[in-house]
């Protein structure tokens, strides 16, 4: 085994509250990190270092732990730049575009969905994410629900079956067989995929009743369950993934208080996608008042054609600091442990001692210009499990 | 000389009505394009391509003027992320911020900041900006505005003296004699370096009496004028640089319906800047009002320490997409062809013969990706004069 030293670390954020500067972000100043077979097995001020096999000289730049990126809907075909310009143009997003990318994707070889696949992924590591969440939903077919996840499980252990994303065209007439369909024959196919089920429990796509009934079908195959809820209006989306222990509800933008109260009270995180909401031109969800609640919060950034065709991690959190008047320490900490917490993992999102040594280096002196800089290419070196995954493009 | 031929152009932005389909973008899609001494000698369909020395597969991207970011502080020391992160926790922005970076540019020596200046360049060029306006106003005494101008210069054809962008600490007292000596011995040291007179006319910045003063001295120096305005409150920039027959104004957050006629019936460009608007929470300047009344609009970075530490054009068209209700293409044209109708210029922003070959080659099919894909590096390869600039990182 190789042991690693990630030496002249200008400022090492490990999310490690036991390290460093006491806050939630774990800050130490004039670090190092050592690695060996894929963790970190040390961190502590640079002048303490221990001897190492090899040496990787980080020049005083900032390291964060690798965003993880808990919401991406990876694997599609097609685009929709005409729907977006027309949103813009004052038409409102009502979810309704998603069966195009649902026709685009059908008709997409194996080949074509892999290579879009690969393109996004390999976008969001070099902006610095390590941990990437991939749902299937743009299949709405047994067999294409299917070759979703399995193209998705090539890329990352963190895969969704989103059967129940919307009632495809062709079953609108017939609800209750479409849902008996996910439950049934599709889930069959898809749960030795997925790790996780997920629903669209809003208006326009699946209700109360629906998403229970699709949750707990997932959750018998062994499937842990997350939810889509609350983005277009009020609903029982939030009360419902808490009520039934799912690691995340997502979008949160329509919440009434108990909501805020049944989310400050639960370990359900509340991940919010301010991508969507720039890009479908939609209030922002409210981080402060979830935060001031005692909410967990996570950040991601909802990759897909229709609402959100974002894959920076790094502009994410300069929307949420902008938009949901998050702290840039607060929105750092909800793109990397929030994430984290949002897959039940602690192995990432964080860079204490028994971590996987998953980072990012910035070409700053700090991760507040993650906020302070945006839109500028920061994320220069990306490392997972101690390894180069991206170089300095200078 | 050597011709060099762009093959293989899935969509060209030409911003020539009289090229492709007669739209202000002047799209042609299958194009071609003929560089020769740094101009475009030849634009059409790749069906009619001449030959010529050498070829560029472009491989079906889209291609774009390069942008013209018409309003940059290229040329400063330090940074202000403390200040940033106190503003997003909400304390408002004043200006009152710009004596630290004045302080830190002072005590900097010229290499600190040419090689800051650089980085920032090399960063704008990547996201493909090939026309750069650079203003002084970190010095604010002769030796240093002058030696601010002087760097600019290595790096740009537009450069501004910006001598009277606030009153320095130590001139508090003495408002007059700053102003004095900004038409007087500063003006004298700095006129040989620049093309163009700037001045703050704002609230906590400077007066109507004194802007004029400013302005007029400049003329008579052989400097052009512009102006910043309007970005705090309602006041007179704007009415005084359609009255000096400026080229532009700058920000325009604050106007009257007798600022919007006045710009509207000028040839005085209104200069939009959301990347400040973005970093200081302000809200954003209105594009539609101004588009439906007939002005001008040029979009730019306002690239700076303090209030908008931007240097990605496609960041700004997205955001001026988002926020100010720019349709994607009037947005692209604001940043290319109202960048260059900011600066007076007719070689650059546009692609049709007698241009500069002066592109950037997106990673997408069209222009419109760059507001549907915020934050996405599109930007593959950069022609500046028809050579490569920066190329495709993959």
């Amino acid at each position: 085994m190789t042991a690693t030293l990630f030496s002249a670390i200008g400022e090492l954020v490990t999310n490690d509250p036991a390290l460093g500067d006491g806050s939630a972000l774990g800050i130490v100043r004039d670090a190092a990190l050592v690695a060996e077979d894929g963790r970190v097995v040390w961190v502590g001020s640079a002048d303490e270092a221990p001897a190492a096999d090899e040496r990787v000289d980080l020049g005083g730049r900032a390291v964060v732990p690798g965003f993880v990126d808990s919401h991406t809907h990876l694997v599609f075909a097609g685009e929709r730049s005409a729907e977006f310009a027309a949103r813009m143009a004052g038409e409102p997003y009502t979810g309704g575009g998603i069966m195009t990318t649902v026709a685009a994707t059908r008709a997409a070889s194996d080949a074509t969905l892999r290579a879009n696949a690969r393109r996004l992924h390999a976008e969001m590591t070099a902006s610095g994410t390590t941990t990437i969440e991939a749902k299937s939903g743009y299949g709405l077919t047994v067999d294409d629900e299917r070759r979703l996840l399995s193209i998705s499980r090539e890329l990352t252990a963190e895969t969704t079956f989103l059967g129940a994303h919307v009632v495809p065209a062709e079953s609108a007439a017939d609800r209750a067989g479409y849902v008996a369909l996910v439950c049934g024959a599709m889930l069959d196919a898809c749960a030795p995929h997925a790790r996780w089920i997920d629903v669209f429990c809003d208006v326009g796509a699946f209700g109360e009743d629906e998403a229970r009934a699709v949750l707990a079908a997932g959750a018998a195959a062994g499937l842990l369950p997350r939810l889509h809820g609350n983005q277009l209006a009020r609903g029982p989306g939030v009360r419902l993934a808490v009520e039934l222990g799912a690691a995340s509800v997502d979008h949160c933008n329509h919440l009434t208080e108990d909501d805020v109260e049944a989310l400050a009270s639960s370990a359900t995180v509340a991940t919010l996608l301010p991508g969507a909401d720039f890009s479908t031109r939609a209030p922002y969800a409210d981080a402060r008042r979830l935060l001031d609640a005692g909410a967990t919060v996570a950040l991601a950034t909802d990759c897909n054609p229709g609402s959100s065709y974002v894959t920076s991690m790094p502009l994410v959190i300069a929307l949420a600091v902008r938009e949901m008047r998050m702290t840039p320490g607060e929105a750092l900490w909800a793109a990397t442990a929030g994430g984290a917490a949002a897959l039940r993992r602690d192995d990432v999102g964080r860079l204490g001692p028994g971590a996987r040594a998953d980072l990012a280096a910035l070409d700053a002196p700090s991760y507040v210009h993650l906020a302070y800089r945006p839109g500028a290419p920061l994320v220069a070196d990306v490392f997972t499990g101690g390894r180069t995954a991206v170089t300095d493009k200078e």
